[in-house]
């Protein structure tokens, strides 16, 4: 199996239902990824490793996906100069995804995280796709046949509405 | 001069004062790029070209900024297979930015956007940067020397404190 | 039948339980419709053919219905000079319907999008209705009768309460 | 003069400078309306009266502005069948518009008000023409070329930034 | 029995379940009242003059409930002198009940509405009786018993919990 | 002079400005009060002798303004029978006046406050004057001349704008 | 048994699921504490009582929940100099606890309340045991096993995963 | 000069106004403490080292201030058993405070942060001199008599407004 390209990392793992749609998706799009628990707040040395390791092994993107006060997708931005991408999770201590969006969405100057819709784990991984696909031509050429596929699923419900 | 490899666009000359700090990192970070005026809904037809010739030009990413309903972002992401960053401008029809971030940040899943925080131009470039040396080395040395360059200020803050 | 003077959009098969209620007031109302799906994010030609050809094929008034980053009634209303109705959507990946109200009110300046309370898919069509009938007599007296029915149903009410 | 074809009413004088606006471009749009100051809460029989008449003296479209408790827009349209365009006033006792825009967006079932963005009293002049324009050829010109003055705005902005 | 000297209305018998407590807890202190539906949006006269004749009829306060762009109790305040309490209902078409509070609370100069909180009915029933209790002193001691109630139960639930 | 029927208590000095509202409008209808300070969070001992004491000393209504963390009104209002209206403050500590509104409105079941919209003292003095003349006819009298008032104050604006 | 360190206390027993997660955690923490039921609205006299004797009869910290217009927190500290902490419960009567948070989180100046998580009861519990352990060694290495405990479930979860 | 109890930090100088007022009510009411900038983001090794060795150098409290997406008390409280107190400081790229107190006060279960008021450094003093007082009488008895003068200048007030 190919190297990961892309890191998928989660602070606990009842974030995984969530989680797992960036795997799959990647899955789709032929990205090889590596997936594991991050947590920020109860394993804060690994975070920190993790983090400065992520380059060095041959990642090109991290995803990170937190709930509540979501501090992983910033702080590991903090400790790396790969593209991070932060999914704020909808987590049962988060009040209605408010605190995990802004935690993550509002970083300061210097320190950006590409953050995604609430509970957008699909869209994340596909965003990684894309910054991998942004020089690689054969990850380009999925994402285009996926974006057609979405095209071809709107024109099938088109038809099916005006039978 | 270079081609460029990021292409930033605004939907209104207003914006400028904000995007432009896109520009002046990314000239910091030694990532060439261009700039210009796409207006999502008072130029529909020229938005629909320039995501859609923007990969074949060798753009790497695109940053897009908007605010009120700030379409430009998902739009230029649905046209482009390329990775796409949107920065909400608090503009002065904004209601405190709120409607500039959830019309950026809260995409479908399959069209994903790289939001950045309320006027956030500046993460946005850094952003851009940390995408394309993600696969460009000497890229990626500028950015560890801008991060090295940020922890140095808050040491040098220290020192003026503690005096 | 007659050729439709209201054409009823929305962004997804999902959004058709709401959207429905639109089709079903105009049945009631008197004024023909026609109703599709039409994709701002995964279909944006089929958009930008829509919008554009709507008046020359008799439209007088545009439904488009999104959740989340809705970005159809706004799009829509960009490419013609018809009114456009928005019905924020609560889909799924919504924020409590927050996204879908202000990505499709807070249009900028020039570019106005009539819209409706979330979920308002009824009142859309109610709304449509009245357009049409500010210079169409038949469907005025068809408003007429219908508001003369909801103050029926609330002294109903009150009879029944009052027993 | 010709007849007015648009009402444009607000609840104080200190709505003025923003519904002003809507009298502007309603004649740059060549499109007739009278305007005037009337109050759901100072002067309800007055409100009652003019909703009553409105149609029946050639009106086509109301256009009404309210801050904070907003009630004028929903009870007008409560009282007429033409479509009602509802503009959300910042005023000085509005909690940053929130109040205006959902006391005024939020209609129950059966009285739509058309809202537009907070403050948008152009917007709702536009709207206002597009309603007109509907079934006048005329007036959807004047829209039409509106709409390519922007586009050509726009334009004039990419071209002075280029230089 | 006794002429009501508090009218409870409502603008949808869907607000009964919610509204009914104003009524059990006025029967529980011992004050007269009358109960009908009375919508601002769907019976606009009916309105006018419940309000206009409540002085007259012998009623001393009116607590008027409705949801989403809840416009009753605020156009009823300002058709009375008498004081007027608004329930925010937090009905099936509210945005989590914030249109409701807002557009009832956020009054201008002039025109009082005395809010309660979200479905706050049973609250609105004791303060109508503590107006009329502010002259009446029966209902003072009955309103003086109830509060003694409240505390007795808080001391059995803590006798009950240090078993 | 007459002996106080309205307490106006506020939480801090710097409540004043707003405050005094409430007392100057009383004092345009006729209706006696006193005012003073009285804070929950740093006098508790005082809020309590007062707000026990109110009824014996002849109050019929106590306004009680506070901001932030806003417990004053509440707090009164489980102290005495008498009808407590809170005016929720904008303080300089306040977020946007949300936690003033908050903390007053959402006043448990059996405990009700009477709240009026941010920094809507006037309307607080307003409403303890109607709650005054539910049982007084003078003050009704009053409260029907300023209300005529305020319809002659529109119908001026009227005029003026027609000019 | 040890006397009591921690005194928790809650506004009414429908608090205690979620409060007793104090109760928990200071029982695997090692530190006594007492509970009960204090209710400010309804037991004023109560909580006065409580809050200015915890101090002598040795209590070191008060956590103290209450839910909507949450006033026992902010109270109990304006009685006591012992630090005390805020739990904002999300009850029934609380608009997606927004309200708890706001009035218990927005003390003003003088009077501070340790504000944990919304239902963050078990936060409480271990930062009352934090203060506790701030001279106490004993806890304070019973808090270090706790957090060391905390790191091995992750590392568990990564090992199940890794398989 | 006794070592220091009370450790303050901040994320940027530029919080230094607001976490001031912090050690300036310390140094009132007689609380040894330091005062430092430590950046969860641009010095993330210098938060790991400053958060682990705070216990063993004499600290008892922990008071940390950050805006935006404010990650430095929760990941401090991650990586010490100390009470960790924190600030959420409206910076200028927050939005209206929103964020600041999202990503500080909603933390995950087993890592508390004790949460003050937004830019609540005064009561972070006084809630850091409270946990010390928890087991320092001299502390205490500061503590009181600063409680004793805040009710004395209410006094003050009360009598200068009834001259």
């Amino acid at each position: 199996m190919a190297a990961p390209k892309v890191g998928i990392i989660m602070g606990s793992k009842s974030d995984l239902p969530v989680m797992q749609q960036a795997a799959d998706i990647l899955d789709d799009l032929g990205v090889s990824f590596e997936l594991t628990i991050v947590s920020a707040h109860r394993t804060p040395h690994r975070m920190v490793e993790y983090a400065e390791g992520a380059r060095s092994k041959g990642l090109q993107v991290i995803i990170a996906g937190a709930g509540g006060a979501a501090h992983l997708p910033g702080m590991v931005a903090s400790l790396t100069t790969l593209p991070v991408i932060g999914v704020p999770v909808k987590s049962s201590n988060s009040i209605d995804g408010w605190d995990s969006i802004l935690s993550i969405l509002q970083m300061p100057g210097g320190i950006p995280v590409a953050t995604v819709a609430l509970d957008g784990a699909k869209n994340a991984g596909i965003l990684a796709a894309e910054i991998v696909g942004a020089t690689d031509n054969s990850i380009a050429d999925n994402l285009q046949q996926y974006k057609d596929g979405l095209r071809d699923k709107v024109m099938e419900s088109v038809k099916s509405l005006e039978k």
